[in-house]
């Protein structure tokens, strides 16, 4: 390989300025066996990585422009280097490389993430989780396993299938479980399970100080000292890199049910997700999905449903228990104009419309080939969705925008899928404002720009928009943890002082 | 009153030269008006604070000794002054002026927590929040409730009884919500419903700084950052002063039904236990108590029941699946030798067992009149809660103390009421050599030090032991949110460098 110098490298001058950095460290940065560098050179870097790894690093550009591209409508932001390690230690020393280097170091999963999240902004190292990807210890007893997190939550449940237990959250794609905790994953049966946050019981985190730690022991609960575990969900890499996870696992249903029933109008469907988790039904999975989606599927996976806005359930429990809970449902789905609530209980049907629920991305593509999707993601109270999701039709209508809505309406969260083509300037700022209309819609009703996708590069500046100077708390954190801004650098905040509650 | 310097008011020197404090922050220190002073003397401090509250701050040396004791062994220690704040504004003149005088600020909820959490082991200020006790605002169709940091639990319930909905979490005592906040509480429910962390949505806290931040909206859930809210819950008022809580509501179950089982020894009870959770049954609660716990409640509860191991139960749903969960309880408490197993179905009988449930903590003490309590509360994955039990048994023989057990035994989670007189202090440092070997098997079977109570001024040097160098950046954190060390200190961890996983 040439000794050429990497012009990317090296952070841009905003980043090093940032308040993340402090000043007295500056001496520190930039040293190899302590001569200071300007941009280390791509050959150096190599080198150094293959002490750590041998062969497991690469600088090609087909590796490299897959780590940087991802489904979603952002520009793809490759790294100048991708390393594959294999255990806790090698990902230690990485870290450590990285930090005498000054070199940005972003953590990558399964790359399904929507916002940007595993992008390079600044260059650097990405470090490819995939190899390490096994299930380590499972506890059936206590209903627990510990995972690396390079396993993707159908391969986890691949391996579970024989112990009775399973591990429920499913955003749709077939996402890494470290993606999944370092976004605070959700998806479709979250309002029954809970979400990343409620089901990870302990992590073991590279600091960037190149320390491991574990930041819980395996007790279903515990009051000693900060909650770790949670700080480190949902910061996408930013303040450690998670090298193992345990998960609360789940006892298989024994018996499984789903159902779909036609509404009128958005508001009936709204209504009657309110009423089923006001009656206490533990509803495992409750979807809406619009008129506009309904035709999507349709098409992609030939559903063969009317055109109107669908609810799709799914019960778990005893089979007396879900032939109960079905029973609620559909009583309340009737006092709300739902009609045809058709069963789907053999395991064929199931699958097929859970596949077809799984896919409505590529639904929603269906309906504008070569499109992409700007997905939002905004989340609110449950009494406040139907008002939002009514509004956010006519504003579709008004700015000429097709977006096909999929929502987990259960917990008040929902998304459209903005059908843009991504190199039309005019379309992709439509697309923008309409966005920034929405979130600032869900903010007013007191919701959230992301229930489950995170902040990434997409969202910084509904941030602060959303929790106003509390990101300031977060960048006091942020520079505790990482004082040297290598991790990650440049997603969910930036680093310079807030603008408290300023238009994005 | 007299212009007395307080010689406490000043905390030690020890924690002054901790981490904690940044160097270039002391030359701020210790100004009043700008004019440094040694010790501030009371009356300055009581002229400061009336100007905040008027006439709620009190010197009073009832008033401080009821705000330094608490229900448990460890011995009093009072605050120099009580405040009692009833807005979020004067929380945040009194931080301001803690910080400005370097006055310790500890809050205080109801004063029922069991690990001295509460203690001004450094004088100071102590922050009552009892005034500040209001249900802000209810959002029955969302399930969820603002709240005041002062309103307990109880009075909580009594106001949501007409909403269809309540708080379930029930550690036994009457806390008050900000109190369970901050130690991360659960209790009985827990099983069924989560512990604190899952139940609070956002919380309004104070910052050290003075700024008030709101660590969330009200959607169900958000991806949106750092989990802040959850880094507040079980900070025992280290990181902050919580000021309002948004908690989750669940719907009053249509039915409840509760029983009692006795069973030949206490493996054969965790077996039960064990098997309930593994078959799905959502069980609301499921206590396990001792054959020493049983004597002690048939003294003060006379509940006539046999002195050997029982397990209470409750179960919540609809009419038909309380019956059917009780079956299957049933069937496996019978698989495992439990007899007896009687239905308590009228709320009278329900009420009856759970305040005799409610009220072990009196039910202990009546087995050695006179007596205190030192209370554990490990908490290990449940297929290791038999060996525990039965190990510690064992030990309990050996050192010759009494200790009847009450354990949340679907989380396992269990406490011994260790009976001694605090006086005597060869009796004392047999309890805590006892208790300590309690947490080491605990933590050896991957257990916690602490299930529920938090850690306190009671438990700081297991923490190291249970999570090492992890407690490093607790440490980071609590130097970025509270770089002066005013908040609750000496809880937790000690300021100084930790000693990595050393004996307590």
């Amino acid at each position: 390989m040439m000794a050429q110098a990497v012009s990317n490298i090296r952070r841009p001058r905003a980043r090093k300025t940032g308040p993340l950095r402090r000043e007295e460290d500056m001496s520190a940065q930039a040293r190899i066996d302590g001569v200071p560098i300007g941009a280390p050179s791509l050959d150096i870097i190599m080198a150094r990585l293959a002490a750590i790894v041998g062969d497991r690093a690469s600088a090609a550009p087909g590796v490299r422009a897959d780590h940087g591209r991802s489904e979603a409508y952002h520009a793809a932001r490759p790294p100048d280097v991708v390393v594959f390690p294999e255990t806790t230690a090698e990902v230690q020393a990485i870290v450590n490389l990285c930090r005498e280097l000054d070199l940005p170091l972003v953590p990558f999963g399964a790359g399904t993430s929507l916002e940007g999240n595993a992008a390079a902004l600044h260059g650097g190292v990405c470090l490819d989780m995939g190899r390490m990807n096994q299930m380590l210890e499972i506890h059936a007893e206590d209903m627990d396993v510990r995972v690396q997190p390079g396993i993707t939550r159908k391969q986890l449940n691949a391996q579970l299938r024989d112990t009775g237990l399973f591990f429920p959250i499913d955003p749709g794609a077939d996402a890494s479980i470290g993606g999944m905790t370092s976004t605070r994953a959700s998806g479709t049966m979250a309002v029954r399970y809970g979400t990343m946050k409620d089901n990870v019981l302990a992590l073991e985190v590279v600091l960037a100080d190149g320390r491991a730690i574990r930041t819980a022991r395996r007790a279903k609960k515990s009051a000693a000292g900060y909650d770790l575990t949670r700080l480190f969900v949902g910061a996408e890499g930013t303040l450690g890199v998670i090298t193992e996870i345990t998960l609360k696992l789940h006892p298989q249903p024994e018996a499984i049910s789903s159902a779909v029933c036609a509404f009128p109008d958005l508001k009936a469907a709204v209504d009657t997700a309110i009423g089923v988790i006001q009656s206490g039904v533990p509803v495992a999975r409750i979807e809406l999905l619009d008129a506009v989606m309904m035709r999507g599927m349709n098409l992609h996976s030939r559903l063969g449903l009317p055109e109107v806005p669908h609810l799709f359930f799914e019960f778990h429990g005893s089979s007396a228990y879900v032939t109960e809970q079905a029973e609620t449902a559909q009583a309340i789905a009737a006092d709300n104009g739902g009609q045809g609530f058709q069963w789907a209980v053999t395991p064929e049907e199931r699958t097929r419309l859970w596949h077809a629920r799984d896919n409505t991305l590529y639904a929603g593509l269906a309906l504008r080939p070569g499109a992409k999707a700007m997905i939002t993601d905004v989340c609110v109270p449950i009494s406040r969705l139907a008002d939002c999701l009514v509004d956010t039709a006519a504003d579709l209508v008004e700015c000429g925008l097709v977006a096909p809505v999929v929502g987990h309406v259960g917990d008040g969260n929902f998304h459209l899928l903005v059908l843009i083509d991504p190199q039309d300037p005019e379309e992709l700022a439509r697309a923008k404002a309409f966005n920034e209309r929405l979130v600032r819609r869900a903010i007013a009703l007191d919701g959230t720009c992301t229930g489950e996708h995170g902040i990434g590069m997409g969202k910084m500046d509904f941030l602060a928009l959303e929790l106003g100077e509390a990101v300031d708390a977060m960048r006091l954190l942020k520079g505790a943890l990482d004082p040297h801004g290598i991790l990650n650098p440049g997603k969910i905040f930036k680093p310079h002082p807030p603008t408290q509650g300023s238009a994005p």
